[in-house]
């Protein structure tokens, strides 16, 4: 599999600059989407405080044309720049960037007040981009790894924690009954999330005696089991420090698949060339 | 021990079916009743929902009958199955498994209202079924293992917990007094916990300087202390990694012992041959 | 240092009886004054509730009246079996002994409702006797020892923890001022360590956006140092698992020090005979 | 680079009084700076607190001009002493030292009652001059070093928390609404916050079903990645305890650098001789 005609040439710079970080070009790009995607955040929210958005209404709908224009236009980059569009168009990331850029489409063509409401909900999907930030902090790889590997252990302590979670609800739903707020089994099982996770709000608490003293047994318990994810997440630290292989951002331009190994010269998974000379 | 007659075979496989799950007939029985519990309990939680329960009462109660039935058919299944059904009867299981049929049952002989919000605050005891999911988590017995073995440092522990709870409960009564919800040591006991262990529910507060100060200290004692619990169960972790055996689900047909390793051919317990070719 | 006289023998006999647990009458002391003990809470528990006080106050008297004579018993029983009497009365326990005993007396001589009630606060202090019960358990000493060994570590921190409350505190109340809750400066800080410790109680929260925003800060940075004193204990109970000695619950019977090595002969302080055969 | 004139000497002498803390002279001057800056934090605490203020008024006055005076002393000692005094006067605590002093001097310029108030409040940044009781702490040394060293893990892992955060605040923004408290997504996201980080102070708490269940979610979430801060600086400590240096208190007086190890004869950043014979 090697460069063919002067079009795959073309396409491959495409590729090195949307889809790597490793060259001045790709880090450049990569730097300007970021700043966009934190711009239209921040304008999200502010547009989501009525007595601001009240006052710099027109002033944000401009900025809100200028975002959607180059989130449209970096759309269509990484169409192009991919072997295989589809992959791209169907992923996480895909979908998240289309629903970024139509919804300020959509309120040019519908202009009632109800659609103008849904379509600002919409908007507010463009949060999700954010999670994009993740690719340009590279120990975050490390984390992650840490996580993956203890998560059959944080799955069984999780499922333990709802597990005793549905069963002293249901104990403090039978306990407290409803004219203390625990109108339900549900909110009991919530009020008891609430509880063994220390979170604590205070919007339903216990009154009748033996709900406190059961309460109080719930709360020494989620006290004392926050040792096991801890104790299971550093065991993971301790043994993933002897263990390291450094790993950089490119993606394949045919596959996509990351987290190549510095040097390498092929796609661990396909097979292609990776261009580096 | 030898398998000596066909009655005997019958029950060995009716035994392997129920009580373990390496076959896949054992594997499929285990799988429909998991979700005839998980069914069971979605059923209990949404009928303690009043608004829910208003509207689909008949649905419920059709649902609720084919949940006892299939419970009912399991029950004396398991009671067949084993050697010595006195063990499984009166074992924790055997009373939450007659006790999430019966209730049903009862609710044709009486009539009456009252009976009926008796004999719903029965039918929660289902939810404890859900400790049955516990058998399926491979992993949790690790976690049970770490926590047993630090069994003696957590007691101690949640005793001095306990202990400094009782003794600044009573300080802060003192100190607060009931006009500021401080209205009995018990109570200010119950606010200890929930202010060391983080919680912090605001159903009461210190109101006075003295009582703020000091419930400052208990604070920053709880946030520090926390370390404790975590810092055994660390290690706890860290030791066992070194040390393991494979374990499967088989439980014997004679004991009803589990835990048995890979490949072993008779129990442990009491020398009763495991089936296993 | 030897056994000169038979009234030397004798008080050697009761010393190792009230001070030590290894003797089966030495046991059954213990466990006698501790029952007396948790009954002694429990009664000034309950005392403390009105409404039951109201129902059993002649019944409560009565029982005041048994264990502040079994306290008495064994408060000159105390003073009689040690060689240096003013070195146990005048210790912590010592005091807290006595205070648990004079109340009762007191109220036969002050009949004043005034008086009653300041008797009362009194009698509240025997709740430090169940500190006693730390002597009970043996792993104890290692929790101490972990803690005890890693003291600077956490009072830097907690000193750490402190400061950075009031300098946050400070800045708290300069944003959100009195009209939000936060009307002086001990407050302000007192909110903070709420905040930092993740208690948040609610009975004061933030309402400014700016306010909210620092908040935030302080619940992140709560969050994450919370690591520091685990990684402290961890590392503490890590190293101290490697050495370790059997000690027992055995007193010196001249100058009342514990802790000595199992099979010790004389107290490692004063040479005094631990008269073990 | 050796002492040449008397001058110099003289220079020398108080560089080391005001500057380090290994002679008696210095321990004394840091004592005495000690006392003062504790006197003037609970000064400007119980200023704050209006009731003691309103009947204290001129008793503060004349302590505030003691510290001030002080105060001032010590801030024109410490520009003598130094050779470069630009670094001292720009640095942060030339800043706070400087700030500390002045508000007392212009309360006697401005007298209406607007200005009064703004120079309260700049009185209060003497609150950061706690911050210097930091050097005084031996061991936080090691703290700061394991913090810093798991400094770009710990980043990651907040940026990981606020990320989510975000997300989850606008989720909750769409479900809830302005109607339950969540009016805005700012105020969305700094309840996720307090949420995730099991801080609960309940002024903004979920209402409804879906709201409740998200909830309960993230409660779970940040009950289980409080494990991942820990878990890094669990390892960070236990790989510190191998190395360690002994460090002083010693400033060059030439350049102002501190943490010269035990013994050096020379500043380790400029060369200045630091005077140790």
């Amino acid at each position: 599999m090697n460069r063919k005609t002067s079009h795959r040439n073309w396409k491959n710079k495409l590729h090195e600059i949307i889809y790597e970080a490793d060259t001045p070009a790709g880090k450049s790009f990569d730097v300007i989407i970021l700043i966009m995607i934190l711009a239209s955040i921040i304008l999200v929210m502010l547009e989501s405080v009525s007595f601001i958005n009240d006052k710099y209404a027109s002033l944000f709908n401009i900025l809100e044309w200028i975002i959607t224009i180059v989130f449209t236009i970096e759309y269509f980059l990484r169409i192009i720049a991919i072997n295989k569009p589809r992959k791209y168009i169907f992923s996480f990331f895909g979908i998240i960037d289309l629903l970024s850029t139509i919804p300020k489409y959509l309120s040019v063509l519908f202009v009632g007040t109800h659609a103008l409401v849904a379509l600002r909900a919409l908007r507010l999907l463009r949060v999700f981009r954010i999670l994009k930030l993740a690719r340009f902090i590279g120990e975050s790889n490390n984390l992650v790894k840490a996580l993956k590997a203890s998560r059959v252990k944080i799955s069984v302590f999780l499922l333990a924690v709802i597990i005793v979670s549905i069963v002293l609800g249901t104990v403090m739903y039978l306990i407290e009954g409803s004219e203390h707020g625990f109108n339900s089994i549900p909110k009991s099982v919530y009020w008891c999330i609430v509880t063994l996770t220390t979170v604590g709000y205070g919007d339903i608490s216990p009154e009748t005696p033996l709900g406190q003293f059961i309460a109080s047994i719930i709360m020494v318990l989620g006290y004392g089991i926050i040792a096991v994810p801890t104790g299971i997440v550093s065991a993971e630290f301790a043994q993933q420090s002897k263990e390291k292989l450094p790993l950089n951002t490119q993606h394949c331009s045919n596959c996509n698949t990351d987290n190549h190994v510095d040097g390498a010269k092929f796609c661990f998974r396909c097979g292609e060339d990776l261009h580096n000379e």
